[in-house]
């Protein structure tokens, strides 16, 4: 869930964060049928407009600082950032014996793609189509209620992949800081089993955010481990895919 | 290799960035006598004096933005962060069927803790002591120089675990996003074995950092993997631990 994740302007009037939950509403009945009924549906790679700017002072999702403290006698600093705390979950369809993966649209892989390699003031669309930003990952979501994870990770399978998953069939793999080095949220990681009939709608995330589901048999996936490939997906998919292959996978070959 | 990773402040001298080499050698030879000699080692849970204030703008480590973009007629934005590159190296001593590791003092990972439960303007060390950010990681580096990412990888080995091991001794494993929500900087993971033979020096890392070798056994790794441990290290640690596991272990069991 990241409801309050980005800006949208939609007819000339900037709604940021505080969005009323009608409002909320009305935009996810716009979204649903956007994604079940439209003739011209959603498309994730239609990203266009691609601009960037300094980071506003009062961005809530990215707050950077500087960390000074003395170690073993040497004074010395850090350049942090604090983000959300997270859940990722692996979701295995028993029915159908498919990994049930996302796919979206993640800008700063696009940019730093494009930065790598190109002008980020002035992108040249052939040479970087939208779609090389586009990732595989775990369904996952920012901690950003009060709830318990186990809840917000039920919520999220719902959401992004369609699924009403009773909160007992949701078990705890491991938990880890989701990074070291400059950011150091903690992501909880789970795994369920779900089925055919416990699919409820059609996922894709709520509000603006497009997410498209991927299912990958275990062959599929496996192919995609073997070493030397390139991912754009983080190490956390990477470590779920393994954990999932190690120790369930073997139950459904 | 961090070399530029922090500013340092010595006899009231500030020393940021283009530190001339000669210092740095000399600064060097004070950090292995350190570790060598010393009959007061370096404690990298001696941190003191912890406080923080705002990213300067330069900083040269953490460069945030924020990313503005239409998708699918939506207006919408992303904040994002800029960060270096990175390599990391699972290494297996075959002599003594060991995994070698490092750990180190994470400010990230220590300001995480604190800013969940405590005040981090006004810290309590009898409740935060240091050593919670602490962490255990596979031996890293950030790419910060022209040369290629197995050279990189090879200086890392060397500098943060002292074993000088051959360039064609080290594999490809993936590379992947290291983030791919706020950051997404590019790491290239690899394997080596290394043998006693190989290790020309105490390792411990270059200038001021302090990193510490940590050994495991197959048998102590996996009683880490097991399912709800909580873990400080990021999950390209996890994944490399299973990916070792799972392709190199069964060698030498």
């Amino acid at each position: 869930m990241m409801l309050l994740r980005y800006g949208v302007m939609l007819k000339g009037q900037i709604f940021i964060n505080n969005i009323n939950k009608n409002f909320r509403q009305y935009r996810r009945l716009l979204e649903l049928n956007c994604l079940f009924f439209s003739t011209s549906p959603c498309k994730m790679e239609d990203v266009k407009d691609i601009k960037y700017g300094p980071l506003p002072a009062d961005s809530p999702y990215v707050k950077p600082f500087r960390l000074y403290y003395t170690q073993n006698g040497v004074e010395k600093n850090w350049d942090c950032l604090k983000v959300h705390d997270s859940v990722a979950i692996i979701i295995f369809n028993v029915t159908r014996k498919k990994l049930v993966l996302v796919k979206q649209f993640r800008p700063a892989v696009y940019y730093g793609i494009v930065s790598e390699e190109g002008d980020p003031n002035n992108i040249d669309y052939e040479k970087f189509p939208p779609k090389i930003g586009i990732t595989l990952e775990l369904c996952a979501g920012i901690v950003d209620k009060n709830k318990s994870l186990k809840e917000i990770a039920q919520e999220e399978v719902l959401e992004e992949c369609g699924y009403d998953v009773p909160l007992d069939k949701i078990e705890e793999v491991l938990v880890y800081r989701s990074g070291v080095g400059v950011s150091s949220a903690v992501q909880s990681l789970f795994y369920c089993e779900v089925t055919d009939e416990l699919r409820k709608n059609k996922g894709g995330g709520v509000d603006h955010e497009i997410i498209e589901i991927a299912e990958f048999s275990i062959e599929e996936i496996e192919e995609k481990m073997k070493p030397g490939n390139v991912h754009t997906s983080p190490p956390s998919f990477l470590f779920g895919i393994l954990w999932f292959l190690t120790n369930k996978a073997p139950l459904y070959r």
